[in-house]
This record gives structure tokens, sequence and C-alpha cells, in this order.
């Protein structure tokens, strides 16, 4: 294995012609949601698999009921060192509205900003840019003299719509993935200078319901004042999901919401969070969550019930007097603590039901349920990724929460019996899952130069 | 001119001829409310204005702000006849949802049914076969010697948008249309056996509202609990409207709403209608109107605010971790008695944004504004009338009521001084503004030779 300074001279020297491959694999558009993109999600694997397989790695692509998983092992030069997981995500959000993006999004691009160069597209931040920082720092490696850990790579493509198919995969090849720990680049940065790791991670149960009325959409006029308007139905609905003070209403919905303990608390409010920045850059002044709590804590550490869309009648252009036959829309939850995922869904599944008028029924379709994930504030692997961290970006790294949600980080602990450093080069401002995502070349460069460092650490 | 019954042939005679010319009508797609069939909507008034030109009337189609306006006149063949005014629309509401009709809505064709032959089509009922019944009549007299009124057509392509263009219209060519009385064909039957002369139409205020938030679509990861959410912001709104027993909760919405007359209301229980029959044709059983009230009276002669519309985040299929930007929804209003249209769009207004939170604001689309029509409940022309459609149909007509808005028959009243009359042979079953729109044959055959008729009987 080659001195660190080696590695890194390397990865400086392969900036560009990793940028190009990351921008192949941006061009794919791996929409995993979306049924039609089913042959750009396997198109995505298979180009992923090749890549590792070009860097040494035995690959293989992994059929699933959903879209494939990429699995890819490989040893480091020395015997005795630790074996990592390292889990990314190579599926992306669906990329509309399209017409507020400024460049297509799947044409990605470097553009030059105030900030720095930074690369456009869908996905470039979430998750495929990241993911390529960590197969870039096993480039450098590969080609300065092996691998400082035993690395498996664990690549799946269904990690925007809550990761259905991998949990069996997981039970299925429990042996093959155990490791001595994972390592997950899905998360974000503290601020532009900051490195962090998170240790916390909200759960997420996703929800759709379509409420059914009459048989056919009616004229307003004919049935106007007679007939249920599914609409109204699903309105007060949603009204009733909250109190006055912003609290989620169903029943024993914060069951196993503790209270922040006071050291987090206390590390939390060093962070001298501005609330109104976070909210100021999106247009936004006022936190709209429970009352008396703080933004930080709203994001990272309370449960939410959310609308992520809603759709009934006539949406076109003008006006039609319709009172449509269904409305439907998509709730989701982000869980933390102990909160119960099935139990929640059930819930809501009920407050619903209670709520239906005579002649209507809900049908409802689950995309997903996952617990929230609480890792060690402290640990041996923690504190050497902490000064690998360090020694990159010159700042002690924050461990922070996340409001998202990575599902596999809680079944890596339940069914591996592993811990997970989240390590990610993220900003705030990357637009995830939104028009004009981003990835700032910073990011990819010292992101790429943090892993080769973080690996260098853990294999001391 | 010829003895009735020869024009009663005459139209027997011409019945498949006359099937065919308006197969021709409803082939074009003048869909008014869409930008994108503007074209269409002037090939439509094209094509009357070519069969009014035929039929002898000295034709024009007139430029509005929105779609073309049709004029035709033509003398009786008798100078001491009345003058009447036909009023009808050649516009049509948008077809969609496509996939559940099961014939293209623009591609009319005969159905056999149960109940005799049928026309399927967008706009078949509402309006174009309705209209066409009287075009045919007038066909009659014309080939049979000549017609038994001065008639003046005024024909237009925006009653389903709200007729924004129809008052400025009235009022610049008020001496060219001015009239004894104006006929209106866009109405229904009591039942498949009975015919009806309506007296009562509700008005309809049309209102847009869309919530913005934040400035950009958000990640429900990062900033659920913290941002507001425009669709809950309008579920809200949308819940308030109504108390738990159906009312309408805008300040002074009831002002100018009368309970029913006794005589009216004795008149309505004498016609026993079937509420179970009427909602079960849809697959409804209850009522869910204001409480305490009779279906008929619901949609006949009270006010409602219904929702056409509601649209926002994602709405594809699976799921999107999105907060939406913004959120929107399509309300409109039935009117009745005396209730004021400007007043009430500008309460829902003021309602709206007492209750947007920090950080919202609302965008306000007016899609028109009419207040409701009562005509009188006996006149010589109306006796006239009733007597020509018993002797079609071999049963009195019912005075009824009518749940829609057709906001021309006010502005005559208004503007021009007249009364209508409102005949029309729409069945409750004939599914307009939705998919799979039909129009009766013995409607269009019948109603032709009622027209004949009426016609015949307002010049003896």
């Amino acid at each position: 294995m080659a001195a660190l300074d080696t590695v890194l001279a390397k990865i400086d020297g392969n900036l560009d012609s990793a940028l190009g491959r990351l921008f192949k694999l941006v061009e794919i558009p791996s929409v995993s949601t979306d049924p039609a993109y089913a042959g750009d999600c396997a198109k995505a694997a298979e180009w992923l698999a090749a890549e590792l397989t070009s860097l040494g790695f035995e690959t293989s692509v992994r059929k699933t009921p959903g879209h494939p998983i990429i699995v890819g092992q490989a040893k480091a030069a020395r015997p005795d060192v630790p074996h990592v997981l390292f889990y990314g995500h190579y599926d992306v959000q669906p990329p509309d509205p399209l017409d507020l993006w400024e460049s297509p999004p799947f044409e990605p691009r470097a553009v030059e900003a105030a900030t720095g160069k930074r690369i456009a597209g869908r996905g470039v931040a979430d998750d495929k840019g990241q993911l390529m920082t960590f197969v870039e720092a096993c480039r450098a490696f590969q080609e300065t003299g092996g691998l400082p850990c035993h690395i498996t790579f664990l690549i799946e493509g269904e990690e925007e719509t809550g990761s259905p198919s991998l949990p069996a995969f997981l039970a299925a090849n429990a042996d093959e993935l155990k490791a001595d720990m994972a390592l997950v680049c899905d998360t974000g940065m503290w601020d532009r200078e900051t490195p962090a790791i998170t240790t916390m991670l909200r759960g997420l149960v996703l929800e759709e319901v379509v409420v059914h009325a009459a048989n056919r959409d009616l004229h307003s006029g004919i049935f106007g004042g007679a007939a249920i308007n599914p609409i109204h139905v699903l309105a007060r609905v949603i009204a009733d999901l909250h109190d006055e003070k912003g609290r989620v209403t169903l029943p024993g919905f914060y069951n196993g919401v503790a209270e922040l303990p006071e050291d987090v608390a206390g590390h939390w409010r060093e962070l001298r969070f501005r609330e109104s920045d976070f909210l100021g850059e999106v247009g936004l002044s006022l936190p709209a969550g429970e009352q008396g709590r703080g933004v930080l804590e709203m994001v990272w550490s309370r449960p939410t019930c959310d609308l992520n869309g809603i759709v009934g009648g006539y949406t076109g252009k003008g006006s039609k007097t319709v009172l449509p036959a269904q409305a439907s829309a998509k709730f989701s939850f982000r869980l933390v603590g102990s909160q119960d995922p099935v139990k929640i869904a059930e819930t809501f599944r009920a407050f619903v039901k209670e709520r239906l008028p005579a002649d209507c029924r809900a049908e409802f379709i689950s995309h997903g349920a996952s617990g929230a994930v609480q890792l060690p504030f402290s640990s041996e692997a923690l504190s050497r990724a902490g000064r690998a961290l360090q020694a990159e970006w010159g700042k002690e790294p924050v461990l922070a929460g996340c409001g998202g949600s990575i599902p596999v980080v809680g079944a890596f602990k339940r069914d591996l019996g592993m811990d997970t450093l989240m390590i990610g080069f993220g900003l705030e401002d990357d637009r995830i899952h939104s028009p004009n995502e981003k990835y700032e070349l910073s990011s990819f460069r010292k992101g790429t130069r943090s892993w080769a460092r973080v690996l260098n650490a853990l294999a001391l």
C-alpha cells in the first residue's frame, strides 16, 4: 500500500476523468419510482458493475423483485485489516417539474458559481456523486498499490422508494454482506467548510390514500349540494391530522418519541444553527412545525406528518364544473426514537376510515415503512473517521442528526449487527429532490480525498 | 306556412340526415376552457354559421375577446308574429379523463341501449344535440313554407367557462338582439316520459386559488416539520368552508337565500322525486348537503360550495418525499335567490387570506361569476309552450328548477328585458360533463318536433 499522500495526489490527478465517469452515470435516468424507467435502472446497475469489475472487484448484478442490487468484493493488500461494507444507491427521484430546470436533468454539466464550480443534474448529489466519491477513492488506492481495507460494495436501486427489496436481500445474503462496519455516503456536511458524521436518522412511513365516492365524475350543477365530494373528505382528513399547536393528532403517534438527551441538546446548541438562514434560503421566515421547538430539533429529532402530493378532479387550465369520483393524496410520516412504523401506518388508516362519510371508501397503498436509527455518539471507528475528516477539512466534524431516512442503516444494525459510519459531502442548498439539483466540485474532490483518509485511518 | 302535421312529417323524414349533421358538429372538439382548442371553437362557429346561412338566415360570425359568437336572423312568412331569440352554445367541456370513455369523445356514434338508440360523444347533449333540435325544427319549417315566428339565433362558445364575453356583446348589440322572448334549449326533461320547462337556475361563481409557500419544492426529510406545506394550508381552508351540518361558513353566504315559497314546494312535492334513484344511479345512497333538506331542494334551490379540482406536489406513481412549493384548487359556488356573486367571490378571497399562515401567499383566478335566475311561474307564452309539449309527449310538463347555471338567462332579463322559455330534452343519465356523454335519439327526434309545436303555438 502506498503512502496516503501518493493516493491523494492520484485522486487529484484523476479528477477530470472521474468527472467524466460521474457524468456518464448521471446521464442514465434511473428513476426508481416510475416503472417507465425500469430499463434505465438496470442500465445504471450494469454500468456500475462494469466500473467495479474494472477496479478489481468481483462483482455481480443481482435480480430482486424490483430493481437490481450490485454486490462487489475486493481484498486489501494486507490481510489483517478491517472489512467494511460500503452502501450507496444508483436510483434517483423523478425530475419533475421539468419546466423549472435550467438545463435538462439528465444532461449533467459543470457550472461556474460564486462558490466555485458545481455539477448540475438529477441525482448528481443524491446519491450518484456521493457514491462515486467512494468508488474514485477505491480507484486511487488500486492504482497506487491496493486497498487499505477489505471492501464490499452494496449498491441498490430502490432507496428513493423506501428500499422494498433490500430487507429480504440482506437476510438471504447475510454471510456474504456481514462486515466489521458499514460506510454510507448519502448525508451532508454541516456547512460548506465543516464536515459531519451523522448519528441519527428519521424513519419514514409512506402511505397513499385514494378516496372513492360516486361511480363517475358528476356535473356540479346537477349534483352539487347533494353528492359527497371526495376532495372535501380528503381535505378534512388532512386538516384533522394536526392540532393548532402543530402536533400530529394520530392516537399514540408520540409513543417512543423521547425528549433530546441534555448532552446532545448541548452539542447542537453549540452549533449555532441559524434558523433564519436555513428557512430564508428557500423563501420562508417562520418555522411551521410543533410550537415551542427549534428548527434543528424539528428536522432532526421530531416526527412529522406531511403531504407529498394531492390530486382530484379537473386540474387543467380554466374551469370544469365537475364533482370528481375520486381524490388521492400521498402522505409521509418521518419517525424518530422507537416509533413503530407498522403501528403508525395502521393507526393512520384507521384515522382515515373513521372520517369517511357514507358512500365513500378509501383505498390504501403503502410505499414503504421504516423506523428511525440512533447510532452511538462515540466509538473507536468514529474517532478515527473524525480525525481523518479533520485532516482533510481543517475542522472537527459535527455529530449531526439527519431529517431524511436511510432505511438500510437500521437493517444493518438489526439484521447484520453492524454499526454504520454515515459520512457525506452534500450541502443544504444542493436541491436534492428538487429541480436544478447540484453537487459542488469541492464536495466531489474533497469527498473522494476524505474517503481515502478515512479508509486509511480505519486500517491503521 | 304549412300545416303543423306537414312540418312534423318533414322532421321525421329528415331524421337520418339531421343525425349526420349533428355528428359533424360533435366531431369538432370545441373545448372552450383550453386554449389549445381555440381553433376548433372557431371551426364549430363557422360550421354552424354555414348551416344557418343555408337555411336562409342572414348570419355572421362575430369576434369577441374569447371565442366567436354567431348571430343569424330570418323573418317569418307572416309579419304579425312574435320575434324570438334562440340561444345555444357550441362549446363543450373537456373530455378527460379520456381513459374512461368507451369510444373516443369526438367520434360520435349511435349505440343501441335497452331504452332505445342513443348517440355518444362529448357535447352531444350539452349543448350540441339540444341546439340542433332547434336548428332542425327551423329547417323543417323552411322546407315546408317558412318560419312561424321571426327568429334570431345567438350561439356562443364560452358557456362552459361562464360566458365571459357575452355581457359586453349583449350590451353592444342590444337593438339587434332584443326580441319578444328568448328560447333556450340547454336544460332537461323531468324524466324519460315527462317534459319540463325550467323556471329557476342557480348562479355560479368560479374561483381558483394557488397557495404559494417556499420558493421551490423541498425535500421532506430535510425540511419536513419546519417548512410550511401549502397542501396543509389548502386542506384547512377547504375543511373550514363547511360546518358540521353541511352549511357553507363564508360570512353572509346565505344573505338573499329565501326558503322555498309554499306553492312551489307543493308543486315539487307532487313530483314524487325519488332521492334514492337519483343518488343510486351514480353509486351513492345518502344526500351529503345541508342537513334537514331534501335532495331536490339541495340541487335546485340551495346554494353550494364545491371543489372541482385540486393538485399539488408529486402525483405520479409511487412516492416522492417532496414538500411542494405550491398547491392549487378550483372552487365553485352555486348561487340561488339574490345572492350577490361579486360579494361572494370577495368574501371567499378574504376567507382564504385570513387562513394563510406566515410565509404563504394566495393567488386568485376568477373563472366567472353570475347570479341565480328566477322566471315567472305563469305567463301566456308558458301556457302555450306547455300545451305544445303536452301534445308531443302526452304529459303535462313539470315546472322545474335546475341546479346548473345558464348565465345568459339572467342577462336577457336584466339587459334586454326579455323573459326566457327554457325547454330542453336532456335526461339525468346523459352524463354531461362526464365520460360517455350521450343524448337519446328520442330526445333528438321528439325535441325537434317539440320545437316545431312550440314555435307554431307561439305564433297562433
